[in-house]
């Protein structure tokens, strides 16, 4: 199956993604419930044998064009009342009954989205491996690089590169075990038939349920959730948080990236991250989709929390509102998944210039241990006055911060010229630098451990 | 051009709006801007007038397969510099440098998105005003049919269908006044070049500027909008109000139809509003499927108004996230007004189901008359009391709240027999339904009359 | 402490949740934070025992005005500059540098938060195991109870009220799941000092934060979270899940509320859903009050899900959008739970109505069995037609489906009258009703087992 | 009236906004409400006239708890009936019963709120104008002084700060003429009694309506808009949008202070921006709270938008779910525009780091017309692949692209050696960028003149 079309949708969907959430797969998997359930309604003498036997052999060979679905769902509200119609003209009379029996169209179409996003899951997981590794593989590399952390945009405090990604990293294995866990807990087929009772079945509609369920390769759940919708927005929920902690990671390469900065840069192949009138530019390119794909992200993720209130036994407007919207969550977040493995594989860092940033505060950026140092000889609030008074002179006059210490009589006292360069070091003040960032790996390696076993 | 593929797109994208926001027209609309610049550029003699002479030529006969500017689109995050390359190769060597000259991807984007924009309106207004006229029918015709009022879904008062009607009616009539505004207002070309000072056209850019906006049919802005992106986020949120205001007639309609109800119905062809296996069923699919559409317009909105802060000379992910969200959010307008235009059109109302109905409360729906009249002979409060106990035993004893008054000395002191029962003609309480009605259409035909001189 | 002040806070502020919530609440957990980091640094000899002891003494004799702290807030963005400089007027001279010893603000006043949240979660699993065992009770005792299944509003087929109280049982336990998670996962510490190393603290920073994060209760995470804010996008997502489903359950019963429809009925106390003009009126109050919270939790959740993407070691804006926001999604859920446990405790169930309104359709709701029995008879497109063709007739009409059926040859041919009769008696249709049933029940208690071990 | 109380509230809350949005001024604007139509009523004999009188005494002496009325709204879902009661408790008997005659708990706190409304954006306008006025400024200045343009957060081509600071003057100027056209259409009373139909006064409601909108000094509407709410969406949207526009002049400053940039900063006075933790931070505190208004605006916003679909006369949820969102929405753009007013007097202009920063691409940046010009010589993609070679040679190896392009035989023969420096100087490819702030400065002085108008 090809890639995504259109003039925007293959920016936004990745072209291993576009077959899963295609139309095409979609109605594939409504074929594969309706012909799963009559062979499971046949192996249990519900239908007659032969007329299961005749609807099983359609998956294989069914084609439909899922417009004429789609066109045919405007005046029905749901696509599945045109693919039974279709279903049933290419059966024998005698089958013909048979098929989509005891079931309703939500039955369908909801087991079906749940059969592709397990695929669109799977697909993401295979990437998110990937981004974790290159995450850790940057930790561990640059574990003891200095640079510079930055808060509210200003210069903080010294600390390495390493556990940047360290940080990137935990996020990443966060966000991925909510999504595992979405992965475990949340995909069932829905079946319910028309108002959640499995009327038609009598008393064997759960039999069926548990059947169908197995051979569909999903969970069969307590009850049918056709108007208790917890599992789509715990789902939406779960790529939402993924989507937001690889766009944190996009936000910070990009403003890495700042000419002004210059501490990584995206590398790409010529032409990349080119402008139609700018020669000289070699945009961001992979943090700019991904944070856009955020952005869209946040939007899409309320409109599947509201539909948790689909009234009675079907909302009158929630379900169709879900569909497109969970389709384009899962090619956001597998686009965004591929896109930071492209760019994080592709980092070029710069360790002189982040040493070089590191230095540009002339020494204020540690002015935090000479305020703690201080301390002890007098007052918090005295040293904190002592030292903030030094830093704003140091900003005016350009000096660096040492210079001025030095004309803050106690400050002399207190310290004797080694201590007082010592204090300047950043190398000697990490802190717990080291182990965040072997947590950070141990978390990663058990994340990665559990994720093989569940995907293979 | 054909209507919308796939398998959901036909039920939230119409046929009319299809070749509108489809990707062909969208490119269409760029190279249209392309040549159109060129033609400009051409006359004020900035290029080679042969060369604007052939770039202009290729508005008949390009063609390109708008995918392949998507697939571009992934290295670069903007579809424009593969459409001025795709551009390119069909032009002379003499002419090929004068195309897209002292332009930008955006400016050529966000110039397509406008005109895209311009024409979906204009359909968006086309519908709207037959939706206004429906509902300006059924606001003269049923102007004094009685219905029952009903608050936090309860009854509360008589009013007339007429009225409700209008009141749908003065929210399309506000919503479509916003609309309109955006429209008058909003469409202007963006043309900046590379960073919003059109440098490459020297002093020349502005007044190239001022032509290209009267060649395409636009204005030309103040200044380039390239993050600037207020009128983008004004049109989401017109939009967005435009579908709310028909959400809210569709819901009004989905519980009128309830089979207690029964007020209204969607009249539907054959098969219409069916289900997979209920055959009795008569889906009010028209209200549903704009009730869907304006659960997902909340969530696309904030996307549009988040795009402001799109930071310094061009954001780094806002425009993105912009495309495809303005594409839906058109596409889901069309289909809202579409849709409610067809209800509309095809709606059957029960006036005698409206008139038992503003019975079933045995006279309770007029408990404020009572307790207005009554007031005038107790206090307020001594009269809520008395008429609140009565409306709960009428409740309690299924009673009507005439007989259970007659139980309250104080109230058959202060009435005779004849006023008593004049208490309880909902005809007769309606209060300044008339005026509010004569003041909605009032406010319809004024709004018609300037739509009508806007669009022809 | 006192209830909730303000005009509107009260109906969204339950008694129960103010003081939790509250301000004064707030910065006590602040102080506490700063007392327990003194405490376990003098343990650990990092400071003088002596100034350790001093400052753990504060915890108990403490007070400042949090409005205080609020407008020191305006000028560096964060309330705990003037709580540590506050605590520090308070202390000897000797003890004073050691305040605040290593940590940041963000220290104090994420964990602070956190600490908050905790005592908000076990009041809101209090009231919500109370919710479920009312909804396990309305479950078992109508389990049996005939009543028709609606979806999109119209009537479908039979179910019983327990089915529905189960699936609204179901949906409270799954997001009591997602809820239970995220206060077994996230309730940890914030400790990275000002740039997420721990750098005043040596080496010994990390020693510092497991016994710090033991003192408090709370979890020792794998490294700090100041700009990795996947753990409060989570539980915005676990509590806007828990409202929804509470939502879903106040959208039923308001609808089954209707005066037409009359199923359930909120039992208040006298002047409970008055109105200020309709003495009749007795709102569904706690559903409204319900309502409109899950309206504002979808708003402020994507709030929260945004700001994952803090920026650096700390996002510029992203942490001050979290503090009210949090505090107001916990105020609303803890009113959720609340109101819903009343209106679950006051539902007055009228189960004759319930049996009356599955009669309205005259036979109708009952035509998915006649369907269903027919195709055995003939295709089941055949038996669609057939069967829709008598259910338009019956509605058209107004005559039974039965009657209409009558007229049908193909129908009289393939039933006794007896079977046909059989045919509509909802009784004999109800499916798997009573094993979905029996499912949601043993989940519940499953679900009331575990939070009865994590919350005591 | 003081100022806002509580932890989080003083940052988002300012000392000017407060008293307006307080529950005392709500409450009294309430008061108001029912004494300005009971006056109305006394004067149209609808009411005697000694009880209109002596009820619109009340509203010089009524005191009465916002809280109380907070707590009593809990059983109704309205704060009004509560009030009532306490009005009428102040009143003789005679006069008791004519409080609130005809009217509905929602004619008094809708009309209330806009009365609010009206207050708030006054204030609101007053300091948007000396915004304006701050940033008129700034675009005069800086009309000339060079800087880099960036786009994707990387250098695009010179510009100057007039201009930059011209964008952001346009973006307040189109944000204000929204919110401007909300205020001179939207600021209407509601009043339409229990249902919406003022039954209650017979034929003369209209015609009270009418007086009583004039004697309150807002506009009487059409018709009631209790369930058609349009004008508070549109309030919200005209709000955010200029939080939106002011956001973006936030964000863009806050990248301008970073250290590596520093091309401005906000000067504080001592102690502002300040840390806890460390004394040398000068945090950009107030784009940092203008990031966060606007970051919870865009939550609030849909919130509002999506109680446009209240059903029927009045919602069930929706008119609660819009108190506290529409508050909170004044009260952060209140925070905003008094922010931004306090950043962009306290504006510290480098420009001689913005020339700096402008070379430091070693004249990458002009890459663009080096293109341009050499697209004359040869086809224009021929030049972009010359140029673009040269400029990522001069990135590898940190040389000028001037001498890179030196290395280009074709370039050399394009241009003299003058001819080639010229290309270099940013002072002279500038483009129309003096037009666009001579628009931007006469949108504003235009915006301003009838801002002055409107609100004296």
């Amino acid at each position: 199956m090809g890639g995504p079309e259109g003039l925007f949708e293959p920016v936004f969907i990745s072209d291993a993604m576009a077959p899963i959430t295609s139309a095409a797969n979609w109605v594939r998997k409504m074929v594969d419930f309706e012909c799963a359930l009559a062979g499971v309604q046949g192996e249990l003498r519900i239908i007659p044998i032969e007329a299961a036997h005749e609807i099983s052999q359609l998956s294989r060979s069914f084609q439909i064009d899922p417009t004429f679905l789609g066109v045919a769902a405007r005046i029905t509200a749901s696509p599945v009342i045109a693919l039974v119609a279709g279903l049933g003209d290419r059966l024998s009379e005698s089958a013909r009954p048979w098929i989509h029996y005891g079931a309703t169209s939500q039955d369908v179409l909801d087991t079906a989205t749940i059969l592709v996003v397990k695929e669109a899951l799977e697909l993401i997981f295979y990437d998110l491996e990937k981004v974790g590794t290159a995450l850790a593989e940057l930790t561990e590399r640059y574990r003891h690089t200095p640079m510079v952390a930055r808060t509210l945009l200003q210069h903080a405090l010294p600390t390495t590169f390493g556990l940047k990604a360290a940080n990137w990293l935990g996020g990443l294995t966060s966000a991925g075990a909510v999504l595992e866990s979405t992965y475990s807990e949340d995909l069932a087929i829905q079946f319910g038939g028309a108002a959640g009772t499995l009327a038609a079945l009598g008393e064997l509609g759960s039999g069926v349920g548990i059947r169908l369920a197995k051979v569909l390769g999903l969970e069969f759940p307590s009850m049918p959730w056709q108007s208790q919708r917890i599992r789509v927005a715990k789902l939406g929920s779960a790529l939402s948080i993924t989507v937001g902690s690889l766009a944190k990671i996009a936000v910070d390469i990009a403003l890495a990236s700042q000419a002004e900065v210059s501490e990584v840069c995206e590398v790409q192949e010529f032409g990349g991250g080119g402008s139609s009138a700018l020669p000289q530019k070699v945009n961001p390119v992979g943090p700019v989709v991904v944070n856009a794909c955020f952005r869209r992200v946040q939007g899409l993720l309320p409109i599947l929390v509201g539909c948790i209130v689909a009234e009675n036994e079907r909302g009158a407007g929630e379900w169709p509102a879900e569909w497109e919207t969970l389709r384009d969550l899962l090619n956001l977040t597998g686009t965004s998944v591929e896109r930071s493995l492209h760019t994080l594989s592709n980092l070029k860092v710069n360790e002189d210039r982040m040493r070089e940033n590191l230095d540009i505060s002339r020494g204020n950026v540690m002015s935090e241990r000479v305020l703690t140092s201080l301390s002890e000889f007098m007052g918090r609030a005295e040293a904190h006055q002592l030292v903030r008074r030094a830093t704003q002179r140091s900003r005016e006059n350009r000096t660096s911060l040492y210079e001025e210490l030095l004309h803050e009589e106690k400050f002399c006292d207190s310290f004797t010229v080694d201590q007082a360069q010592e204090l300047f070091d950043p190398l000697t003040y990490l802190g717990s630098a080291q182990v965040f960032i072997d947590n950070a790996l141990a978390d990663w390696l058990k994340a990665r451990t559990r994720w093989r076993k569940i995907f293979g």
